[in-house]
Order: C-alpha cells, then structure tokens, then sequence
C-alpha cells in the first residue's frame, strides 16, 4: 500500500493555520504590554503562515480520502515535528531566542509538555514571547489528549487501550463513537480544568497572566514557568496547593472524568490504575517529607510536606514545576524522585512517562514469574481487577518497557559524549524521554540545558517528541518495516 | 506438600563437609608461609566443621530421599548462605577481619564471584587468608555452573534453559543425562581451564601463589585480588592479555566447549549468544578505546585498546578485576562500562549478570512490537537463528529483567539512605546484584565498600547472592507463594 502523501500534506498544512490562529492570543498579549518586536514577530508569522497553508489546503486535492494506519502514525508525527517548527519562529524572528536549534529545543519541549529549557535568564524575555511558550503546552497537552484518547487506539496503540476493559461501566469512546465527538467532550474537560485553575490563582492574588502561564504549564503536565525559580518565585503555601491539585487532576485519565460528570463517584475511585496513581504520589510524599524532616532539611515537618507533595506531584505527572531547588535534598529523596521519572501519569492524561497502567501491569509479571516457578505448567494470565489482560497487550507493554529501557540507555550513552558527569547524562535523557523537564546535577530545577551542544539539544528535543508520542509513533519511522510493510 | 527438612538439613551439613575440605588448601598455604595465626584459625575451623558435619550427616536419617522442586530452592538457596556464612569463620578467627558484617561480605562476594571487597589495604593480609578469599571465588564458580547447568534445568528456572534448544546437535545433558556425570564433565572442563592459565601466567614470570589467586578469580569470573591495584600490580601486557582471554573463555556457555571437544568449530562459532557476546565485548571494546584515544587519556591507540578491551571483558563476563581506575575515564567509557553491567557473562558460564541470551532475547521484543504496530492482527513468534523460542521461556525473560529492575531500583533506594552520590548508590547495587564487583564513584575500582553502614553492607551481601541465584531462587522464599503453594 502506498502511502496517502498528499492527505498528509494537507492535513500538515491545516495544522499550520491552526498554529497561525494558535498565535493570535499571544500577539495581543504582545499588543497590551506594548512590545512591538514581539508583536511583529507573531504577525510575520501569523500572516504567510495563514496564507501559505490556506492556499495548500485549497491547492492540494488527495485521490482519495482513506487513512491507512501508517498515514496516521506519519500524521501524527509529522504534526508534533512540525508544530515545534513552525512554532520556533517567533522566537527566531523577535531574536529572543537567535538559535535555531534553541528555538527549536524550546518549542519541542513547549509541544511536548516536558518544560526544558535552554533559557539562562527567563524573566528577560517579553511577556508576548514567554505567553507563547507556555502556550505550546497547552496546545500539546489538548493534542496528546486527542492523540491518546481518540487516535492511538485507532492506531492500535497498545497500553493505552486497556483502559477501555478495565473502567467499569460505559466509556467516552462507547458514548461517542465518532472521534470529532470525543475530542469535543475532551476540549470541554480540558476548558473547564484551565478555566477553574485560573480562577483559583487569581483568587489567591496572582496576576491573570501568572494565572495563564503557569496553568498552561500545570494542566498541559509542562512546567515551563516564567520565572527563573519556578513556582518558588510565588512563595505561598495556596499556589503551591492550586498548582498541586491541578498537576495531579491534569495525570489522572480524562476518560474518568466522565464518569464524575455522571457522577458515578464510587466508580471513579475504584478506577485500579487511579489507584495505583494516588498511592505512588502518597507514598513518594511520604517518604520524601520524612526524609527531608530528619536530615532536618526543612525545620518542621509540615514545611517537609509542603515541598515533598509538590515535587512527588511535579516529577510522577512529569510535570516539572519546582518550589524547591531538589538537587540539594539529600540523597535518598532524589532517588524517590528519580524512580518517579520511570513511572509517569496515568494513560490517557496529558501526563508523559511510562504511565502508571503499564507499570502496574509489569510488576504483575513479578507475581506471575514467581507463580510459575512453582507451577512450571500452569497459565497464567495477568488480571486486574478480576478481568484476564489479554497477553497481546501485557506483550506489548512488554516491548514498550524494552524499548523504552533501551532508548534510555542509548541517549545516556549519546549525551555521555558531551562529558558532564554519568547523572547529567542520565538524568537529562531521563527527564527529555519521559517529558519531565528538570533533572539532576547539572540539569537540576535551579539548572537549564543551555550548556550542551547543538547537536545534543537537537538529540534530547526528538527525545522529548519520542516519549510524548508512545515512542514507537516516530520509532516506527526509522524502521524497514515501516517502509515496506508487504516485506 | 511438606518440605523435605531433614534431607535438606542433611544437605546442607555435607555442604559443610566439603567446605571444610576445601579449606585445607588454605591451611597447607598457610604453614608454607609459616603464618601461624592464620593456619591456626584454618585448623580451628576445618576440624570442628568436619566433625560436626559428619555427625549430622550420619544421624540425619530423612524419611525419604524424594526432593521436589520447592526443596531445590531451598537447598540451593540454604547452601550459597551457609557457605558465605561458614567461610567468614576463618576471617574472624585470624582476626584479619574482625567483624562478622565485613567477614560476611567478603565471603558473599566470593562465593558469588562478585569480588567487591570492604578491605582498604588488601597487602596486609595473610597470604593464607587471602588465598582462602580467592579460593571461594572457585568454588563460587564451580558451584554456579553445576546449579546452571545441571540443577537449574531441573528446577524450571527459564533462560538458561534457552541453549538446549539452541545449540545445533547433541548437548551435555543429551550425552549424559545423570546429573552426576554432567557435573563430572564440567569438574573436568573448569579444572583443565584452572590449569592452563595457572602454567601461562607462570611462564609469564608471576608467582605459582599469585597464578593461583588470579586465576581463581579470573576461571571463577569473580575479581578479588592480592594487591590493592589489582591486575594493575603486575604491569605486564603479557598478564594483561592471559587474563582477558581467560575471562572470556570463562564468561562462555560451558555446554560450548562440548562441541569444541568434538572438534565441532563451526557448530563452536555459530551459536547466537556467543556471537552477541563476543560482537558486545568487541563493539564497548572499540568505543572505549576510540574515546580514550581522542580524549588523550592514553597516547597511542595501542595503549588505549589495551586498558578497553581488559576493562571490557573484566564488566562484561562480571569479573571486575581491573589494570587502570576507570572511574577517571572520560564519562562516555564509563558509560559504556555502566551498560556492560546491564549484560553480564553468556547462559551456563560462570559469569553473572542479566546474561547475553536473555538480553538478545528482550531486544528482540522491540523488534516485534514494530511489527505488531504495522501488523495487529499477525501471531509474531520470537526467533533465534530461526527457531522460535516458546512463549513461556519469553513470559520468563520479561519477569526476570522487570525483577532484576525492580531490585536495582529498590536496592539504589535502600542504599541511597547512606546518602552518598546517587551514582555511587545505584552502581554499587548494579555491581553488587550483577555480581560485578566495582562501581563507580565512591565505590570505583581505586575504592571499596568499607565506608557502608554495616546494614548495607548486609544488604549488598544478599543482592549478591540474589543476583548469583537468578534472582527467583532466593526471592523465592520471600514470597507467601512459596510457603504456601498449594493456595
């Protein structure tokens, strides 16, 4: 089968009006706070991206209309990859980030809600320029909702999908078949998140646009703030709190959701994955607060606990807002941190990593292998809540966690070349792949990634879009197989 | 079923038997040296040993001579700790190593053929003593390939099992089915190896004693030394070259060197592990050395291909003997050593680790779940040189890498309460549970593991043996599934 090049196209072409229209918002905060370079800067890009992609969308006329599933894993990368570069021009043409290669880091991470940055001194950016940046979280977190919840499991993504046996009653997907339907019923969800954070930031004495950056950041699972020390820079327990409840609500499975408009409360709760998800924040809380409590770290356990249920929450939603400069915490708190950056949110959340759902699922396989040493002939399939997985999905959660494991190390083996410290190189890769932002040493929160070479930020950016998109959606690309399916 | 307790008492009692036998080697190398101290702490313990030993394996009268696999689990398990626990005696005894945590550890790490030491001058031990430290080295070994050849097979522990399969014509257990005969053929093998590369390193002008002790450590892929510089001391290409090709001969599937006693090369040079293996040890080979070269850490190409591939093979086959302190190479070798400590020896080899196999194998599953993105519906059998490997053995490699992940991070956690760099925590895990030996960091080949609290040094002891063990066996026995099987 041939693939449908000139349905791509134009399907790539729309997304370049959709980001022109996308940038409107920032041109006229660039308008209100009288910064004209900004404000030029959108509008050349504003302009011939509307005009070139309008008279694509025309011009291009596809035979036929039929998406094969390798059309859509190409869609859907081609539209991340192209979204981080056409939404770096801004930044290119108002010269505040000159680099393309920065640009592009800056705006990969944007889309891909890691909130890495290039950035030595973020407070000296306009107000326009920095309302784009965040911006791209928010439109990345939208996408990848749409992604996870209506196109993967078109794509026959697997992970994601088990969700669907596992929540008790009807889903989104049973309600409404038609995929516009669930990306509408999604947007709303997702509207109402940023609108009520917004509100409750404001409430709390925060400027409107404090409220908008950091919510992008907060619901969109991002972390890009638009000051230098993050969340810190508020300095007040009732943000910290805001902000805590929206990263964990916005790692939590937006097809729950649902069952809360119903008000099926009891089901929501039982949800095994959102479980799973509440216990790991909490136990990672805990142990960090007691941690930071008798090193003394912190002089009252409460303090101890106002930083540690911010950072368990950043890291496990990748979110990667700080209020406190981790990197400094004693060792076995970075550690607890660390293994968060291998689990992630919940499937179908705007959350990155790994998700909760597949980790549950391979420490079952402990069980399982255990189960069969002493029952060398027994079958055993891997049940959640009483219902058999099928072993299709536990394989390819199976190869997901390989995979994953494996682009982990390669990366850490590429950026090692750059010669900063194993944990740098291992944290960075870490925090790209799994969309988390900061890492440790000298990626830490009060850190950046200004220091590595261009060809490594160009590495760690299409890390940040393998993790965002299930890695095998840009993995798949570089495969033989992909190329000639019939083989 | 119940237990078999008495027989495995029993067991367990000649265990006990042998290791008193094993220690008059030490006892003769003692008197040679006239360390008195020493040969009277060898006596005190061989003669109460024997004597106690012998009256329980004559009065332990079990009431049958059945084992069932739970039984083999734990006398597999009872034996690798009754003999850390037993060998320490002549450490504490001779006062050379006053405390039992110490003593325990070093003892572990010798019968695990792990080789970290909590000893800071090495030099200044009993040369008998120091010979009984290398002597369970092989032991160790000897132990591991009777358990991985003979006993695992029998006990349903997957992977291992993989070779039989595998390798083209009649096998080992074909051949001989009894258990005591295929031990006998790999006494003879192992023995015949211990000897060869005793008489090279003699012709090579190192002391019979120093042969010895390095040859212990090198057939029995363990890394315990005399000196303090390890294989450095000798600063010969000559030890240099004999001893990285016996740690990869001894890092080889034994089962192999039947078809090479057959004079069956070919059949020798076409088996899928020993490709991966040699193609692993050849590749981290030449990116070290190419690193070290054009950092200018060694000035020719010569001297830096001789340092990489010693330092290669020494990670790779688990050894951990070392001829420069790695932990200053530019951070890319060390990188390339930290994912060598995720491979470990071939299947059947005295090597630890994940094993070669086991890795190939879950690469393959990547492979895999490429295709079944493009193919959802096909049926994708793993293969290996076009067999396909049985589901159940893959469901077994999938549990044991998840276990061995989840122990490596949960021991990084435990470990990391010491609150060293994160880096030294998590490489000594690795080292320890790979049965590797250093790390890096604080724990790198110029250091030891003397400054750990005595808790971790426990710790560490047991992630040896889990590590030795193939994980289950011991893990095993934590598990209410064991005690319980019939639930």
């Amino acid at each position: 089968m041939v693939l449908n090049y000139k349905l791509i196209l134009k399907v790539d072409a729309a997304i370049g009006i959709l980001l022109a229209v996308a940038m409107i918002p920032s041109l006229i905060v660039s308008l209100l706070y009288n910064e004209t370079d900004a404000a030029v800067a959108f509008a050349r890009c504003i302009a011939p991206m509307l005009l070139l992609g309008s008279f694509a969308v025309y011009k291009i006329r596809p035979t036929t209309s039929t998406l094969h599933m390798r059309d859509g894993f190409l869609i859907v990368a081609s539209s991340w990859i192209l979204a981080s570069i056409f939404g770096s021009v801004p930044f290119l043409l108002s010269h505040t980030i000159p680099s393309f290669v920065d640009a592009f880091f800056e705006t990969a991470s944007g889309f891909s809600t890691t909130g890495s940055t290039i950035l030595t001194n973020i407070e000296l950016l306009p107000k326009g320029i920095l309302f784009w940046r965040s911006f791209t979280h928010w439109l990345g977190g939208m996408g990848i909702l749409v992604f996870a919840i209506a196109l993967l499991p078109a794509l026959g993504i697997g992970g994601q999908r088990i969700i669907r046996a596992e929540t008790p009653g009807p889903t989104l997907d049973k309600l409404s078949p038609k995929i516009s339907d669930t990306a509408r019923i999604l947007y709303s969800m997702y509207f109402g998140m940023t609108l009520l954070e917004v509100i409750l930031l404001c409430l709390g004495g925060v400027s409107l646009y404090d409220s908008l950056v950091h919510t992008f950041g907060t619901v969109g699972t991002g972390g890009l703030s638009s000051y230098n020390d993050s969340i810190a820079h508020f300095n007040s327990i009732y943000v910290d709190i805001v902000i805590t409840i929206f990263m964990v609500l916005a790692g939590i499975n937006f097809n729950l959701y649902y069952l809360l408009l119903q008000k099926r409360i009891k089901d929501f709760f039982s949800d095994y994955e959102l479980r799973g998800y509440l216990l790991i924040i909490g136990i990672a809380t805990i142990l960090i607060a007691l941690n930071l409590w008798f090193t003394k770290t912190y002089d009252t356990i409460g303090e101890s606990l106002r930083y540690s249920v911010f950072q368990a929450a950043s890291i496990t939603t990748t979110t990667g807002y700080g209020t406190a400069d981790f990197n400094l915490w004693p060792t076995f708190s970075k550690m607890v941190l660390f293994l968060l950056m291998f689990v992630g949110g919940s499937s179908s959340s705007t959350g990155g990593g790994v998700k909760v759902i597949r980790v549950l699922i391979l420490l079952k396989l402990i069980r399982r292998g255990i189960y069969r040493k002493l029952h060398p002939r027994a079958i055993v399939p891997v049940k959640i809540q009483g219902r058999s997985i099928p072993s299709d999905t536990v394989s390819g959660i199976t190869s997901f966690a390989v995979l994953y494991v494996c682009l982990l190390l390669f990366g850490s083996l590429v950026i090692s070349l750059e010669n900063f410290d194993m944990m740098t190189s291992i944290s960075s890769v870490a925090a790209c792949l799994g969309n988390i932002g900061p890492g440790f040493e000298l990626v830490g929160p009060s850190s950046n990634y200004s220091m590595f070479s261009d060809f490594s930020k160009m590495f760690l950016s299409f890390y940040m879009l393998i993790g965002r998109l299930e890695l095998f959606t840009i993995i798949l690309l570089f495969s033989k197989l992909f190329w000639n399916p019939d083989r």
